[in-house]
């Protein structure tokens, strides 16, 4: 590949969605990014009816063929040793053979997860790999790490994700010396349960990280941290109440709206100005997350992406190429991702 | 005291508003009931002033004298033990001797959780006393249990938690047959870290019951469990997350209605619609929150209460007493309150 083609391996039969918008996607991606190439790792049968009649750079777009799928459903250690040649599989081969400079997946996350550690490979000196959401808050834009990949972590495991995560906002988001916050009960140092008790310790000795402390959960939406330290139980928690919170409240505000003439009225009138703020707070704007830690670029696009958000995860991953967080996380966690070793 | 007279001592001197705001709410909560007597525990010198020119039934109010106050910052377990003449040590002195059906308290909820366990005691053959929060969502409201009482619980404490959980709603709020859900990061039975996996084989067996599985946190504002099973450190993100999302929405939307002069007339229209959701979501409407599992009844309200909350949470504890919440809690899991064991 040239010096600034960026090729982008995009798994065109996972999600709920796949395969139509998912290559409708990546046609939108290539007319957003000159240096974008894509991959679409499946079922040349299943893709082909989607680019037909298309127009599209037909240099910059491949169909590389992968015979099988993984499935929702499937348990993702068993569904990634057995099926050599899903799509997810093949995928990730392209990037740890050099093939791709990453891999977009919007399909099973467990297998996402467990195929980026044995297939693409941890870096060495990384223990967990953990998944960085990026998500609105009143002041802008929030790393929560991990959402979603280690259940009962250890603190070292968490240390590591204050790390990757201040890496992340400070090379993707162009955050100087993010703020690091560990959810935690109260703000008190001596709170908590054991497990961020330990981590607390451990991140106030940390260099190179500005931590700032416990965070309660109430301070999260209003942007007192810029990396949201937790385990995978939590920030999944976490990222999916606050998902709820906002759609529930979003509802009962409407139904209030229609309850009178004088709010119906009203409700109209407010119509443009809160269009904004709900689009701030719409997650699917942001694209997808990566999988930090990995010896190559992995990452995961929410399982219902439309179009829209495989075209805006595409564009996100280009920002990862040219950055090269991939090495960055490396680096900074002893360990060049070279190596070949685990 | 008579048949009918139900007395609760009152720590007068806890919370960010004590004791000026803990006094006029007691005055409120004996103008809402008859049959409420309140003992205000404290520094009578504190809270004299407050009760002066004031007309209220004298018979129904007695200030019992406590001559330290148990700080915010303190270290429960060293509290409890050393300031036997603090108003939290008092009040629960009442409970257990019978001077009194019940105590509130706003002060520090470490304490109040130590008093309970160490003053009051627990029901013999339960292992932890959770707090139960009662909270809105979309269709009603719901309980959230343990929501502050217990890091690192084990399965058989969240087994404990279901049971009471349900005791409360049924006996308390009239839900009938309350559909019990256990916080997971996803609604298959095979997800999630180890506590809530084990727990899950527990509430399966468990009768009287109606466990509905797991439930993600997104689902929980809108109303899809009347108990949420959660360990305490969950549970809190759970509270604070909500709270914090709410207000923070709410700010946003406010800020985009002063945008504009066709957006502030429409503020302006559907103030009155929104006025009425906006309290249904006001957590201070629904009073303190129970700890269960105690031989008497203790009630925590939360820490910034103003004379409303109070008064609201005096009504919930002569609720809880005339529902005989606490002796049917020790029923439920198999002792007596009158037990004197442990």
């Amino acid at each position: 590949m040239s010096d600034k083609r960026i090729v982008v391996a995009l798994d065109a039969m996972g999600g709920d969605n796949a395969p139509g918008e998912i290559v409708l996607g990546a046609l939108d991606g290539l007319k957003r990014s000159d240096s974008l190439c894509v991959k679409l790792v499946g079922d040349p049968a299943a893709i082909a009816p989607f680019l037909e009649g298309q127009e599209y750079d037909h240099d910059r777009l491949e169909i590389v063929p992968a015979s099988e799928v993984i499935e929702m459903s499937e348990p993702p250690v068993a569904a990634i040793r057995h099926k050599k040649d899903s799509s997810i599989v093949v995928g990730m081969n392209l990037v740890k053979n050099g093939g791709a400079d990453g891999f977009v997946s919007a399909g099973s996350t467990g297998a996402v997860l467990v195929g980026g550690q044995l297939v693409v490979g941890r870096v060495r000196g990384v223990d967990r790999t953990p998944i960085g959401v990026v998500f609105p808050t009143a002041k802008g834009l929030a790393l929560l790490i991990d959402s979603g990949a280690n259940m009962d972590a250890r603190p070292g495991n968490l240390r590591q994700f204050a790390v990757m995560g201040s890496l992340y906002m400070e090379n993707i988001l162009g955050v100087k010396s993010p703020r690091v916050g560990l959810v935690n009960v109260g703000v008190e140092e001596e709170k908590g349960n054991a497990l961020v008790k330990e981590t607390y310790e451990l991140l106030k000795e940390t260099e190179g990280i500005n931590f700032i402390g416990n965070i309660e959960a109430r301070s999260i939406p209003y942007g007192e941290a810029d990396v949201i330290v937790c385990d995978a139980f939590v920030g999944n928690v976490i990222l999916k109440l606050y998902e709820g919170t906002g759609g529930a409240l979003i509802g009962m505000i409407k139904e209030a709206l229609y309850s009178s003439l004088r709010s119906k009225i009203g409700g109209a009138l407010i119509k443009p100005a809160l269009k904004g703020t709900l689009k701030k707070l719409d997650a699917s704007e942001y694209g997808g997350a990566p999988l930090l830690g990995l010896k190559g670029l992995v990452v995961k696009a929410h399982g219902n992406s439309t179009r829209k958000q495989i075209a805006n995860t595409l564009m996100q991953t280009v920002t990862f190429v040219e950055k090269d967080i991939v090495n960055k996380v490396a680096g900074a966690l002893g360990a060049s991702s070279e190596s070949k070793e685990d």
